[in-house]
């Protein structure tokens, strides 16, 4: 029995080297497959090329086939570089479909189709028709490997059917029924199998309540779907409602992350940057583009500065309280923002309207922006000299630009969804500069006015 | 059959609704119960007190169990205070452990008492052993319904065994196996069970390559370990290795969910308030804290501004350039940040030394600073007359700000993560306006040290 923790990974990693480069074969075979396939790969990426040229030819295509499927795209590309189009061919038809497709999708249109002659004739169909399908959406990520039943089979057929054929599918615990036509009627579970009379028929014990999705959806909203019921797949049906494949809960449990890591990244500019393991220069090619281009924005905050240039003249200490002022309202729009593109993602805003969504903002945004003036009204005059005049404009404008920056930071990223486009993309840095722009042109306008009266 | 979707979902609740107002309570029954309790739940959400009272007499404690587990905790504690504590007695012994405890957990130590002394014994015992585990651990979100396995049983016995235990157990699909003393010993799937000859016993066709959970693992750990192999399941042990229960991955894509949601409140400073359903007052009272303190820090870079009145008074321009370059050492520092936490969440530092992770965060912001003042050097006396000395200012103080700004981005929430606090409360805001204290600093001291030259 092999069990990996952090202490005991590092030296089995080791003991398994040592023995491939003493070309004790037999029982590295042995050692290694005795680990779960994750932890395979983690041996696995510690080899030098010339260990890996070694370990391709004492692997089979079936073993290799399960290191492949758990790489990233960058690793495979490495590896796939290596090794011939049959020999890739042959490792592919141990793969799943969907994973087959995944990296297939990412490849050259020539050498795709190598590689697709060279595979099996049955998997290369199911990987073509994989292909067919848009990124991010449930046929993307949808399994072919699946067990489809009929009504009027018996329940004791099934089990022993099971009995040949779990070994090749992705998941028997939902085994999903189909009519004449292949279209989906039913639903029965493993668990429900195991309880039921061995001589009742599918029909009796199925499940006529069977939550499907369309191979077309979002695979958000799958990932929300089978969420928010608990499944642990769910079916995937073409437009005549014909069983396509199924979604399975780990496949959607990578799409929730990668979905919050995406959030996250249009929250910060970081879109593409976000892999720890590039180099400096890498991440700043990334990163350099949203903060040059933020900038730019940022220089039309300076010409509004600078055509109050005389306002200025007249009392400098304005331009202490731009920092704060901008802040502020960066925080508040930022604020909501995250509430809004995280109610839209969690599907919050079904059970209530928009409009009283952006009511409520707003009301908020003013309350935030009534109680920031009053702290300003008192600890202002405290701090500098005679500037009760000053704490007048700075709180005025605050409460207004406060007021204002809830709003934006929520009817953007609202009306970008209701264009069907991910609200996400009305990124934290560009809320804040719209909010800063605001902001300053409402403070400056407010100094200049009430200036004329002193 | 009842599918629901969008469209249809609506009118059936009329519909049901209509059935209850109408006291057509067989008829209602049987429509309501032919719903998947997620959706029952949406159609109970939508009954007013009255109905509700009515709701309750017509259903029996387990079905009304099915309804509870789905609501959030506020509607439970409504739902609750409605009910003597025997009724809630009989409803909670047909909910699962894990559910119960959640709830009593939130409620007052008296009030608990009386409800676990109305339940079951044997139920009982588990919900108390559940509420000793501390919040967010694996324990806190174990289930105990399982059904463990001897190695000495046959396979055609524990199939047996499934037909009655199944519909009790929370997950049958894999089974855990436990030696005299109750330690975990091996792992059979319910697949494996099926393949396998009736008459092997368990200690033949279980894998010993068991991974497992300590009980106080933190879940987001345990969560990010299921996401990992793929897993349905990981078996929670003691200290002894004592087989104590089970997390499912459907409690783990909650945990994953809300770890996300937390994470981006970090950012926005929106901790608490990114419920979308509550009143601007609540939302207000949430989100002020936060705004007001960020504006006190902020009143920081007033205070150093004011501090060089006579470099402004010189040249009143160079406030114009303050919300840029404010906005841009923001902007690079919430990157870093993102950049950050996410690794840290996905566990990808594990691989790469945190030293190296620094050195390429400085080298990040200083290749982005180079760039930025690069441009700047060309637009400023573009747009301004006569400023070829403030672009150099302006130029000189990005680059620096910007090469800090990553740094601080980086460093706070890996030195958090050190000290095993969650990095994500380095949050956005704090970082952001502690980049625009040291970026005032370097941006009015070089102006005042090079301004002596002019």
């Amino acid at each position: 029995m092999v069990k990996l923790n952090d202490e005991t990974r590092a030296a089995y990693s080791r003991y398994l080297l040592e023995l491939l480069e003493q070309d004790q074969t037999t029982v590295f075979r042995l050692k290694f497959l005795d680990l779960h396939p994750v932890d395979q790969v983690e041996v696995f990426q510690q080899l030098d090329e010339t260990a890996k040229e070694k370990f391709y030819t004492l692997m089979t295509p079936s073993e290799l086939a399960d290191i492949f499927e758990e790489l990233e795209l960058e690793e495979q590309k490495e590896v796939a570089s290596n090794w011939e189009d049959s020999a890739m061919g042959d490792v592919f038809n141990h793969m799943n479909a969907d994973d087959v497709a995944d990296f297939l999708g990412e490849l050259h249109e020539d050498q795709r189709e190598g590689i697709l002659t060279s595979m099996d004739d049955e998997d290369a169909e199911d990987v073509k028709e994989l292909l067919t399908y848009e990124e991010e959406t449930a046929g993307a990520i949808m399994t072919k490997e699946i067990v489809s039943l009929h009504e009027t089979e018996q329940v004791s057929t099934v089990l022993e059917r099971l009995r040949n054929e779990a070994p090749d599918a992705e998941m028997i615990y939902y085994l999903y029924v189909v009519d004449e036509a292949e279209k989906l009627t039913g639903v029965v579970s493993l668990r429900d199998l195991m309880v039921a009379s061995l001589d009742a028929t599918i029909g009796e014990v199925m499940s006529k309540r069977v939550v499907s999705v369309h191979v077309n959806e979002d695979q958000e909203d799958v990932a929300q779907l089978i969420k928010k019921y608990d499944f642990l797949a769910v079916p995937v049906i073409s437009n005549t409602e014909v069983l396509l494949g199924i979604v399975t809960v780990d496949d959607v449990m990578d799409v929730l992350e990668e979905e919050a890591t995406e959030d996250l990244a249009e929250f910060s500019a970081t879109r593409g940057a976000t892999d720890v393991n590039i180099s400096a220069f890498q991440a700043a090619k990334k990163r350099t583009p949203w903060i040059v281009l933020l900038m730019l924005f940022g220089m039309l905050t300076a010409g509004i500065i600078g055509s109050f240039e005389e306002t200025l003249e007249q009392v400098v200490l304005l331009s202490a309280f731009i920092p704060m002022l901008m802040g502020s309202a960066g925080n508040v729009g930022t604020q909501s923002l995250a509430i809004v593109v995280r109610g839209l993602a969690l599907g919050n805003f079904e059970k209530k309207g928009l409009v009283r969504a952006l009511g409520r903002e707003f009301g908020t945004g003013l309350l935030i922006g009534i109680t920031c003036a009053l702290v300003l009204l008192i600890i202002i005059p405290f701090f500098f000299d005679d500037s009760l005049y000053l704490a007048g404009i700075v709180g005025v404008s605050l409460l207004i630009s406060l007021a204002m920056a809830a709003v934006v930071g929520s009817v953007v990223p609202l009306i970008i969804n209701k264009f069907k486009l991910d609200p996400a993309i009305a990124s934290g840095p560009f809320i804040t500069t719209f909010n800063d722009i605001v902001s300053i042109t409402i403070y400056f306008s407010i100094a200049t006015t009430l200036l004329q009266f002193l």
